[in-house]
């Protein structure tokens, strides 16, 4: 039903191919490199060869979208272009960076694409175009309920030349990376502006800058996603110049609200490969094993819950595709409610595909041994990421009311 | 995503003018019609001025595929093509019949267009191609789980150049509707064949043949389904001439299989219909009614119920349009992977909205007033009709697991 | 865990006794009394005669509590006490009545016991603890959202020595029945009083009194629920004498409270034993049937959804027992978190439940020939009976949100 | 409804007591020493401390049942009475070891005193009972589903006055602790008897016994469930003297039964106190942060959510206590039903109560700053542990088509 360009398909193949040559065998290689690192938020060697090899193969930057096709070699991808590559990476949960095709800096690059001057895209979309750093976006606080971007209270104050930032935030994935190098922070610069959403400002602000603290990292359900790491941060007192600002003042909640929609559907798209990895790897498991006389594979119970997996996953991954077609027809503004669909459908059945597989894995499944007790914990994490699913609920259903009955007041 | 073709496009277009001007104005009379027919069984006259009009605008046996061109004025329609007006026919229950698309007739005619001689095909696929008579598909028994179609037990004996038929069937849709005059019965013919996908023919016995009996009428939940039903019945020495035997003795196993492709989707076309009707309706109640100082409308978890319904609804239409192309593509055996996920899932998620909306609608749901609860009713028949959801998860895991790991045992 | 009075023990027995040797062996006779009946809605031979029967046996009357203990010959059971007669009730949809046990008829007879002159008492009261009259509350409108009570716009307008009626009414359970005689009819009286709960009265209305019109019975899934039936009504100029109103002007939301609690958790006894019928009829039958050369009760698939339900039951049945339980030490009002635990958690449950035993039972499990299919519509039924779930999550939430956090706001 | 003794009252109330005097106000402290703990196995100083001070407060093995009253201070105490004081350790996940209460070392205990000589009983049992060392139950083999315990692979082999264990081990939780000194292992004695069920035989093997080696340290999610941890273990020809085997060659299976009733009912009783207080923070939690104008806690689905919990729990600890009181009754074995109820269905409600509560606490809530995500790690291995859900649900479900429908085959 779906129809890719031929320059995805060519796309495809090839990183299919680097995937069977390069990423599945040095799984457990790069396991290794990690758990013996002295310092678990570095790179890790065998992922920089991969990217180096990544980047001679010409499987660079695939995330990068037509309306941007200056800024790499292949010309952009249409979203639903884009969806069959991330799948596939998606089927190995470090794979992305190899492409460097891994958030949080995707959607920082497209930010800075969009919003930074070309002295800021020198400094940092250029080296973060390379793989050579990383970066963070800074939203979410704790004291506040930051699914509601209004509530932000990191405090942004113009002081002459220079913005003055003073406040907290956390969960700011890539931030624990020692080399992330740039932080997009968001911040309340206006906040007696009448207009609630105009009192947010987004600034970029050097990971080295005097007053800013790396607290500490923060795990996820016991999974430290190190190297990238989720970091709580401290903002004292830091200075940065004024032309640090994205867009100009005020324009913090647009540059947020620009920014979802594709990065919501990434992930959307890498847990439909985790997925479909995991019924498969769970198809091969139960046929080795046997309980009371007959294999797993022979009792009705499993072969329901993997009948059951399939046809989730066939639904997740029309849902994503259909949303990606109608993104490239319509943009991301017009397809809010698909994307919404996405984003609030898509983990929670990953999530329950995975339960289902650790299951029948029996404890083997729930340890480091298989990925998917690391996939569960993405596919949960994915729940809270860029708001919760109670938030888009909202959101759709007032839209939905509006579109069938008029105002929902 | 999907790319219907010109002709569809056009159907769709007058079926949609159909619908507004014939259909939507008309369930309130038909339903009164029904109410105070004196035989429940009997055509109502709404519904065959109905398909006069339908014959006479073009928009008549539209469920007829490429296969059997010859057999439409419309020239055969993809399954994707026939799925669009499936959708909308299902917005309203009792709307196929006036295309005469609704089941069981239409699958039994596809059976007569593939396996009947020239006569049967003019003595009963003409009239039910011109809407004059309705026929039954007899597989279900009363004494054995018939969703292993081997458990059949009908007798069918040959005596010289007829057939002698006893034994019982139940839930025969169609059968109790009066102008109902052939049923297409599957019996055990062969039980001692080793081979036990041979023991079993179907056979064409006219309603009215000497021995029939239309014992009474079964209802599903509270509804009897009038003026179509489901019927039990019994055969007592009924003889038939051997040339109704269809394709021929031996290969009824292997008319049951041909015949449930196309009919499990049909069903989960129109569902996806009714729940799309569902979603619309009650965003428009959900407006209108206030409890606790807000409208309804504006309560956060009936927002979530919305939201959630939608994004279901979506999932189950992709779901069955990709089944219907890949049908298209390679054939109902090869995409029967595709329709078991369908024939599984749709009906158990149609179900869940319709259980949501109708508790969005308060006690109004449950009633006849709006048509929720009808629906209901056929989404959890539909969990039955063909074989039990249960049935279908154990072939599906089955293949899966061969797929992905080799012979399953 | 459970310890019942000696009394409730005794009375278990012979309820037990009646049940085997009046009840079971009855069940196609009353099925087929009605479906032979002229009038749907008129008493069934039947019944009367176990009726008496159970008078008799001194089975009569059972739900009458403690607090109203004069007014039974057994003096008055606990909530727990007459818990597991109500479950053994549930066990045949329409027992209750037998034993003069079945709503709303309680209900109303325990608010004439608490709300009701010596007068009134004598001319309704005494006649439906005799069985011999039969009386439905008016509580549910049409036009509004009735889950919140204050919405209700049934006009009561004094006029001199009466009250004037004028309005609608639906979902009237009882209503339909031509035994019936009495309505209690909830209205708002004083529309303009700033405390919102005390707009409201509550008023005995003659089922004959002028004006009153039952304009038709609603269906709930298909079922008509007869011959108790739910009813549309309508009110139109009808006047009653001032002393029909209960317990004064104003007091209706406070009757409404009153009644709620017991009415709830007689539904949740009864379903209790519904689903345990369901269960054991389901093992039964899961022996009888086999497919693809096993028996369905050697399916692991069939073994799960067995034991899920057992479990499932035995839980409900818990909450049930503990709801009695703590009812009988503090009262309905401060058992209130536990009447709705248990009120929003039973009647799902047990639709879950019957619905797996439908779907393993094959279509007949849709059909009347078992009790699973009306069953299910019972339980349907009393997720909007008392208000739908949704209301009382609210209730319950906020509650405890204030319990362990202090106020909810 | 729950009638607890004297006795366990009174411990209730001392252990309520030392809760909030020393666990509660010491969980800061108990994190941050292991954080920063040089062996993450090791014996944390705070626990020591706390553990003699709960042997000073008689509040240590209060596991001990009546059956063995003789082990303990308290007298033992029945499965009922121990309930309530399993409830409250469960609100603290590490809380149960400081009174010598904690998985394994419970039941391996009970084993001990059941089945240990007086000699092994004073080498392994009185250190065991005074918390000076820990032990692990070796069960699990990574290369067969051990779910079914005939499938146990390692070789216990008969060799003079000694035998020779070969083999490996997995998921062996209490085996990484630097004081475990101690494994009752299960392995295969007797391949060829005819018997499946008297093949395995259980012994004794000190931790340090040469051939033994400890291979890693294996996670459940992200978790090492430091200081216990999971195992892997190897077993290479190592000796252990003929006395050591458990009650006799080929009782292993026996064995293994009759440790796992309470042990899997421990499990349950301490999950409804890790729900309970995960409902208790979250209704604190959603009273401090706001989205969208209002209050977490005056969302209609934050309600929803809170309110569900509640009934879950509710429904939860009564099917626990209803275990406990039927095993005091009529013992482990007659109470399988019941056991196997609370083992299927208290570890998943528990899980989707923690995900409920993880997501209303945003993302703080799968951080290690609540106890939130550590508590669904639990409830998810609780599904592993003793046997997935699958087993289990196979044999009620069997024991319930027996019981209703004779034999199941």
């Amino acid at each position: 039903m779906v129809k890719y360009s031929p320059k995805s398909i060519d796309l495809q193949q090839r990183l299919q191919v680097f995937m069977d040559a390069e990423i599945h065998p040095n799984e457990a290689t790069r396991a290794a490199q990690l758990a013996a690192a002295e310092d678990r938020f570095a790179p890790l060697p065998l992922v920089e060869e991969l990217k180096a090899k990544a980047k001679a193969a010409g499987l660079w930057n695939l995330f990068i979208p037509e309306s941007h096709a200056g800024y790499s070699d292949h010309g952009g991808l249409s979203n639903l272009d884009y969806y069959a590559l991330a799948e596939t990476m998606g089927r190995v949960l470090w794979a992305a960076e190899v492409f460097n095709c891994s958030a949080p800096d995707t959607g920082n690059m497209e930010v800075l694409m969009n919003f930074a001057t070309p002295a800021q895209q020198k400094q940092w979309l250029e080296p973060l175009l390379a793989g050579e750093i990383r970066s963070s976006y800074a939203m979410t606080e704790p004291q506040v309920a930051s699914s509601d971007a209004t509530n932000i209270e990191l405090s942004l104050r113009r002081d002459g030349d220079e913005w003055v930032i003073d406040g907290r935030k956390w969960f700011i994935t890539g931030a624990m990376n020692t080399r992330c190098k740039i932080f997009i922070v968001m911040g309340k610069s206006d906040p007696d502006n009448p207009d609630r959403h105009k009192q947010q400002t987004q600034i970029l602000v050097p990971r080295d800058a005097p007053g800013v603290e790396v607290v500490r990292a923060l795990t996820t359900l016991g999974y430290d996603d190190a190297p990238l790491g989720h970091a709580e941060l401290r903002f004292d007192g830091v200075r940065v110049p004024a032309e640090n600002v994205l867009a100009g003042p005020g324009r913090g909640f647009e540059i947020a609200q620009s920014r979802l929609g594709p990065g919501r559907m990434h992930h959307c798209m890498r847990l439909v490969g985790a997925a479909q990895r995991a019924l498969e790897i769970t198809c091969a498991r139960v046929q080795t094993r046997s309980t009371f006389g007959r294999r797993l594979a022979q009792h009705q119970s499993v072969r329901e819950d993997i009948a059951r997996s399939f046809s989730e996953i066939e639904m997740a991954r029309l849902l994503v595709q259909r949303t990606c077609a109608r993104m490239d027809e319509v943009g991301a503004q017009a397809a809010r409610d698909l994307i919404a669909a996405s984003k609030t459908s898509v983990p929670p059945m990953v999530q329950a595909i995975l339960d289902r597989c650790m299951q029948m894995h029996g404890a083997a499944g729930l340890s480091g041994d298989f990925f998917l007790a690391e996939a569960f914990n993405y596919a949960r994490w994915c729940r809270q990421a860029d708001g919760p699913e109670q938030v888009h609920w909202m959101a759709l259903g007032k839209q939905l009311i509006e579109r069938y009955a008029g105002d929902a007041g």
